[in-house]
């Protein structure tokens, strides 16, 4: 199984074309795509997603990740290997898999330098001649040490949010889906922070808006600004059946905000 | 085969989170993607929807549809068993499936209540937890009694339209295509009130516009307002080359509109 | 495999359809979808996006291309087996395999007019009735005859761009992709007109631009336009992490532009 995430947008045929050497190198490899059309997020954004959404995947699953803002430079391309749950990274060398690295511990890493595995040469769509051949190559069992040579470490991006003091949790926003509910980076960690039975202030930029804690969307019906632990267990901001980032005007990713607990 | 809609939109990882549960349940499912990008429509306008694209697919098909506004209330989660065509409908029991219900006729229905068979238990994403589960299973031919209870009922919106009156008709236009193209739900049993021979106004809200009856969108290259059964046998509104949508400014679905047949 | 691209939007089941269909007649056959988002493009630029994206897939691939603004019309409905390489386009005849036929050759042409094997009669939707229809009994190895009568040539549309004179290329851009890219009709036939160390100038309507040539978009970090050769051979105008087409103003396609040599 390849989960295949980019930020190239639908209205483009670049997905089809990595899907058509994939399947050339590997007929029977299923692919499942994440999405092309999470916005053109930047890296630290990106970071988190991928983190989120490999959760979702069978241990063993190839995940193709190409966000390379850089392409054609000289970040490499990588095969991460995670240590626990076991995934395979393809992926651009850019920061993108700092927090699955983090989290799941490294195993291996692949400079995928091996030409040999690659489709072709062109400076700007290595999607499909790099991570997309090497994808399917290893799809199909091509041992991981052919694709190019071990390397020691990846690059990592400095993220240090959250952070909590005098009871401000200071956060970040990294993405909205479709409905306009707003994902943060606050994960299970924080959750003694949060309560139904106190009220709190949400600040972004210079403005402030009240806001509560609730289990899920639909428990208060009035169309209030809430927050909950959403399946992922990280905490979503929302108002029920309504677009929270519209009413907040929040229209980049990632957006900084902080979050006080009113006594 | 697994037929699958949600209002989820594709700019989140969502609809492969589900695809991938039912891909570690039953690896060998072919799932085919309705739409995942009909804006967020009413139940009245999913209720036409289901129905007319559901007649698309081939007997036995699982037609595994989230459109769940209320997720996390008090509403069912189901299995909609119909006679003729046989389909099986997984969905949230909110109205959505009246139609079919009452166009298909109902063999069985069940309340997907047996844990064993949910893939986690989330708050809010019950399309992975309980539908997607259930639909990988049920394609599994795990049997449906062991899926949840019998259930006598399904819950059922009031949707009175089209209805004739004095050479008028009144119905509602319930989506729009990408082409701006506009669905009634006024179906063949009132192809007797349409004739190319005669002329038409159209009313929506207070406005009053000149349209016409046609065989196809074609046939009239002069960029007029025309009416034509489509391709299921509903009326739709358009203008050849041009967004229907646009010129009326139709924003929201359903709109209420009247055709009045002019002699 | 059948590679899919159709102007519809994935705002509709439309898409669906056609799948369901190709489903039912070929259970075992894989499609891929190129793309359906790539806005409502008119002959022209289509004709472009068929010729380039084929080159992405294997020889024997059945391409099907349904963009079809005459439907309904006296257009044919074609299926172009391509001589070298080899594949089959399954699309109206209304110019869109113009350049796949002078580029790649032609070996047959069958007017798909048996309707043995359509799916249905509707005024509209050819795309499942005939093209997806005629697409899935091809690929289960159909016979081709059997689909309809040969036919000796297909509608072509006139095309003279690029030309290149008294120093200044004329030429048009044809599409853009979800980065604001700006794809060219250029070749790498005029290769020779493009060098790093002059500059250039740009000319779309009345306005005039400077435009430096380059290997790839990151070559520069300093966010000016650029031109360079994609992975496809074609000029793609383009400014390092922003929307050429946001900067250009550019909505409509093809737009024609010229680009002058400076000294």
């Amino acid at each position: 199984m390849i989960a295949f995430i980019t930020d190239w947008g639908t209205d483009s045929y670049y997905v089809s074309s990595v899907k058509s050497v994939i399947k050339q190198i590997n007929s029977k490899e299923e692919i499942i795509d994440i999405s092309h059309n999470m916005s053109k997020f930047n890296i630290l954004s990106y970071n988190h997603i991928i983190y989120r959404v490999s959760k979702e995947f069978k241990e063993g699953t190839i995940v193709l990740a190409v966000i390379d803002p850089t392409v054609g430079s000289e970040r490499k391309a990588i095969l991460l290997e995670t240590k626990n749950p076991k995934y395979y990274f393809i992926a651009p060398d850019n920061g993108i898999l700092s927090m699955v690295s983090e989290n799941y511990g490294i195993e291996n890493i692949i400079e995928l330098n091996n030409k040999k595995y690659h489709w072709g040469n062109s400076y700007t769509f290595h999607g499909r001649d790099i991570f997309g051949s090497c994808a399917g190559y290893l799809s199909k069992n091509i041992k991981k040490k052919y694709l190019g040579d071990s390397i020691s470490k990846i690059v990592k991006i400095d993220d240090k949010m959250p952070h909590l003091k005098d009871d401000i949790l200071s956060a970040k926003i990294f993405y909205k889906d479709s409905f306009g509910n707003l994902e943060t980076d606050i994960f299970k960690d924080y959750h003694s922070f949060f309560d139904k039975k106190y009220n709190y202030e949400l600040f972004i930029m210079d403005k402030k808006y009240k806001i509560i804690f609730r289990d899920f969307y639909n428990e208060d019906d009035n169309q209030k600004l809430l927050m909950h632990f959403d399946s992922s267990n990280f905490l979503e901001i929302s108002i029920n059946k309504k677009s929270a980032s519209e009413f907040l005007k929040i229209n980049n990713y990632p957006t900084f905000i902080k979050i006080k607990k009113v006594f």
